[in-house]
């Protein structure tokens, strides 16, 4: 039986991305990807997000060997190991405190879902409240509670029941710029008979991946934090897709002035694809029992090794960030060339996004999805986002060299081209074009 | 600062085991584990049933570091893999077809709860009705829809909201034998005014480790079945700290004669202590949309890999089985002889599980804390259950040799001795007694 | 357009009795009610317990007459009226104090569902949980509150939403006498880990209407407020169909020796068919906010004045009292005949409830409709109860004649003889056997 | 004990409006209202709206004392009577077909929540979807139904468990004119990612009462009812309060154009004071099944003979909905008058509401609540309203009397005076600077 047979035959139907990316990976390194036959993919997706660093960076690897060499603890549930308290020095050290940053660690299942689900625990536990709210196109997990602080219906529905003690409200954007946002919430809360049972906490992710690359701008995240201080409500900051150095700083809300009452980090926070989440939690809101929350991997050691290795690698100086920074302006002129020339035939699309997360947004929610399978034929991956796929999402290791960059946005102007019938010149033109 | 102080400052006070065992370990092997003073301990608690293959086997040490090497795909969430379709086909071949078993695979985050929450939104999904009926003293996670299927009162309070669709009906042997917990239920089922909503699904442990090692009997396993089949409700089998050997075949309920509609199966499932959860499905049952399930570390290859190591193992032969059930045999032998001395000293105890998860039972709920701390002292880690911790619970690696489990035992017959005041003898006399 | 048409054209099919009684009602006085033909009816239903003192009572119409063409108040809110005094007052000397019962009476809105929700949240804010427990085969009303309570699925269903925080238990004799109800409730409340959320309070009714005619025994009742108090949980009787005298004491559960900490009335508290509710409130429960509960017609006078009036007409002795009970000694009587008479024919049959609510359950469902359906025509209005309407109950005005009532009996005689083919011999005839 | 004595130590804390007009009354006329000493007080509150037609107008109770007298049908459950379907008829000649409106009769429990409970489970039902959309600062009644779509916190909180299935969206105005609250609500349902679970039912009143005076424009009840018929979603208006003549006309949405799905209807209905309440369906709504939904009192017949009583006396003609016009035009020139003078000594007023439910509110809420209490001293009887009580509430019966009406004016215009120092000119000055 082939492998893509023994996918169809023995796999659940609910599996999905393979659907896109029809082919057997089987060698990965940096931003590169190869397939049984051989095939290489520069990859533009990054595990969703979980990648940052690449695939099997050399030197997390190396670390992560050594210590499965030398039988070290791997598994450990709460327990104290040497791998955790080096972690936690290592995130106080050279991530919080250079941030001025004061925060308790919670080590929860090592999924995003389960960092999320016992922030809303804590955060209803201090309130003693049980409403929260969250924001349009919000996504944050898949499990009852997590589910029930995201936007999509048809994951909604997935659940079979129905979601309570959550309440959307309209995220930076929504109306464009027709409705003040901040001023929709702010009188809901005020009014002691708007029907808004007043909430625990905001959940908010400061740009929206799933929901289709919606940075809100640090102003609104400014505004929603005071209006959170001003109604006793707690912040907390999903920062599970777009923390970990993906919009320039490895917290997605340096610079807007904000000091969330808890974090949620996951997916590239481990740095080598591998398991792990974790919640930061300002001292005084850590009123946990015990055992209150629990999960039997929540102490993946393997994990804590390359987190810390990450950290010290590539947090230590700046030298990432200003990559980071540069490679998404790169971009962002590159993807704003496109935009123009496809305005020129009339197809209307949009540059969205920060840092490395950036997408192009499409009218014609049709095309993204053909432009995606055309960039695959031409060995880019590259997924869509937006409740109707309606954005083209970029999605690179942040390791991700210049050339490569380049390299999948000249892919892109092929599928482009291809899919619209535009001719949309190379990514090097476009950076021509843009500075005459 | 100390790795302790480390912990004490910057970690949550969510932590727990750390507490029963005030140590920073550092490296482990089999069923010993070392701390960093150089101390060695054994292991009776075996990462809460995550590590039945014991510490860092060498056979899956070596797999894993080999794949690392050469750098194959570590992350890739749905998407196809060599790794992956290697696993699916050798659960195929090496454990479900032997046993004449017909499942789909469903790969869902690497947690249990991740696993128990999708079993139960496809069950809703499936049956298109909200209720699901679990067991008292049932355990199967801490994210909100695993919560709701908890009995335990602490953690269900943690949730913060009220827990919803879900009905408790008693477990196995709930009242002892003066009631028929089968006849509760049926009743309750067969009555269209019971106030008991139809539900989707019966999920349920067969034997409840969390909720004080208690072994539902294969005919009431049976009976269940039987009740779920005449009511047209599906079958979750809980198999997630059970399963994968731990009461002597690979499932735990090999032998009852049921076919569960769904199985979860995380913990020891990787077989090294890494993240790795999945559900088994009857083909009939996948009615999943694509993506609508779905979870950022479903597509942990390395776990994959040590999983398909421990197949191709430990369960193409049945030695494994034999070592278990004999171990098993054993112990349980030695315990009996320890209630029989306790109790002629008047202290109440009952000898309780299946295979190699076995609880000493207290009337005086008091009593195995001490009992558990005066082992740790003796260099033995093991670890309570129940509502009011009144079992002490020995979970053993299943590779753990003869010797070790003897020498357990020995500490425990000491820390009886300690603890109770009552002569404890050793095991070893323990089995001439019964021998007699 | 007849009536008949007018209904089947313009009102809603959800109209339910009409159908068993299909003719135009238009005068009735004490236990008889005539159609728009002329036609006279015996009234075994009595306005489903509404109309304990008949139809029509010429002593209270009396003084509801005289107080409308004295133009005094008909409506009031909660604000203060004459009428409102004196009811609250005669309520204090001729039905509490005599009984040695001190409660606080709160005018919920006049239906029996309003009094229920009012109960439930009351309990809930006092003990500040969420979870009540209700019991097999109750039924509590129609709105969402008292529906959660209830067991009738086709009811909850009916909701459109699930139906949570609340837990159905086993009502007594829920299991013959195999199983001890008691000891099934106590087990879940004593065990923390059982998934019972612990409740803030019990709601029961004494004798279960609706549910099938199912009296709980005294003896039960007196557990039950037992384990109420042990557990810190209140305890709220329903009294609302078989209170009002209809068990041949003002309150059903009078004898029992319990305290009820809320009873709720209604149906023939306002004695002549008008709509009127209240919740007596043991006093250091009444911990209302002014206005968190309300209602337009809270303040319905008219039906205050009946209510008074009844009371004292009816309550001030115990000629009521000891009527009901010689009446439902001897219909009793008559139905053990019946039943005696159906056996020896193979019809298997059970006399069920106390005072003037009696049933003859019949193992075949389908024959209670028949035979209702006989009476019917054979003027006599009775219905079925139960899940599946497997019960005829007996419902009369408790001041019906015993000529009456011997004559709806002799109907039920000759329709049972009808349905079933047995020859059943008349009351008088059956109560010359029961005397041999 | 003296009437107010009885009231404090037995009635509960609960009772409200008897706090701010503490006297005992004990007979009432059309507009006028007397207590025990024999005050006469002129009631601007008509029974929060139920008392439409004024206290025991004299036409209407001949016809309820004949009814009584000639011993005709007082209770019927939903059985066919007489009375009701003369009702019945006469509601579709004199109310629905001069109207050509479709729609068929459902008799819930009498009292406005059960109505509204009623539409909510049938909308559900119907649509197969949980959630319902409600606005800011509606109210619907205290069951838990009703509650979860109420706005008030202080009502939501005394439910005592979380309100789920439904949604809070900000009604006409709620943002001035800043904000277009159609526009927030259309994205909302446009978009399937929005976090808004498809709603069956919006429920909306077109004037809120208790939510302050807020009367929504018929432009945006047209854009609502729009809005719900393009996304297939139910439209409930809840005419409990503004019906029944209140704004001018029968329906308070006539003139919209709209055709609502269902209609709820209460408190003025039985015209007498009596409690009433109905639900027209659209016919191919009316999916319900027999007694999916019912209630003990749901046959109330007395309500039913003055119900119709008042729809052939005051809707055969136009009569009454001029005179509403015109008192409303009058009595809104007078507090126009009142606001600008109050606007000159710096107190900001708004004069709010449509036909005979007007309001005044006030910038500072502590002045409505001095106001009312000065009213009452001066024998006038008048509420607040709104989430502060910030509004003062204009509520006469429809039947009173210009002059009664310019006396009630008068007494709010010495009131005002008093209160706040201003002073106020007479409603007839009022006129007259108005006129110039």
């Amino acid at each position: 039986m082939t492998g893509t047979q023994i996918f169809e035959q023995y796999e659940s139907e609910v599996r999905s991305y393979c659907r896109s990316f029809p082919t057997v990976f089987t060698r990965a390194k940096g931003a590169r990807i190869w397939d049984e036959a051989g095939k290489e993919y520069l990859d533009f997706f990054a595990g969703a997000g979980a990648l940052n660093y690449g695939h099997n960076p050399d030197n997390l690897k190396r670390a992560l060997v050594d210590y499965l060499l030398d039988d070290q603890i791997t598994h450990s549930l709460d327990m104290h190991t040497q791998a955790k308290a080096q972690l936690i020095e290592t995130m106080q050290d050279v991530i919080l405190k250079p941030r001025n940053m004061n925060y308790k660690t919670m080590f929860t299942g090592p999924t995003g879902t389960n960092a999320v689900e016992s922030a809303l625990k804590l955060a209803r536990k201090v309130k003693q409240r049980q409403n929260v709210v969250y924001f349009t196109n919000g996504f944050h997990g898949m499990t009852l509670g997590s589910l029930s602080v995201t936007g999509n219906a048809m994951k909604r529905n997935g659940a079979g029941v129905s979601l309570s003690n959550t309440t959307a409200m309209p995220f930076c954007g929504y109306y464009d710029n027709e409705v003040d946002t901040i001023q929709v919430l702010e009188r809901f809360l005020a009014d002691s008979s708007s029907g808004l049972d007043h909430p625990a906490a905001f959940i908010v992710e400061t740009v929206q991946a799933e929901g289709g690359v919606n940075a809100a701008s640090l102003t609104w995240l400014k505004k929603l934090s005071d209006l959170a201080k001003a109604h006793d409500i707690l912040l907390i900051i999903d920062d599970i897709q777009v923390g970990c150095g993906r919009t320039g700083s490895f917290f997605s809300f340096e610079g807007s002035g904000i000091e969330p009452d808890m974090i949620c980090l996951s997916k590239s926070l481990s740095a080598y694809g591998t398991p792990m989440a974790l919640v930061l939690i300002k001292p005084e809101l850590d009123q946990w029992q015990p055992g209150e929350h629990n999960g039997t991997f929540r102490g993946h050691n393997l994990a804590f090794v390359t987190a810390r290795q990450a950290m010290l690698d590539f947090w230590r100086d700046d030298h990432l960030s200003k990559s980071v920074r540069h490679k998404s302006q790169l971009a962002q002129q590159i993807l704003q060339g496109f935009k123009t020339q496809l305005e020129g035939e009339e197809i209307v699309a949009r540059v969205k996004g920060r840092g490395l997360i950036l997408g192009l947004a499409f009218e014609d929610a049709s095309l993204p999805g053909k432009i995606a399978a055309a960039c695959y034929e031409r060995g880019l991956i590259i997924e869509t986002a937006g409740p109707q796929d309606e954005v083209l999402k970029l999605l690179p290791s942040l390791t991700i060299t210049e050339a490569e960059l380049m390299q999948g946005l000249r892919i892109i102007a092929e599928a482009l081209t291809a899919v619209t019938g535009c001719t949309i010149a190379t990514p090097e033109a476009q950076l021509q074009l843009a500075s005459v």
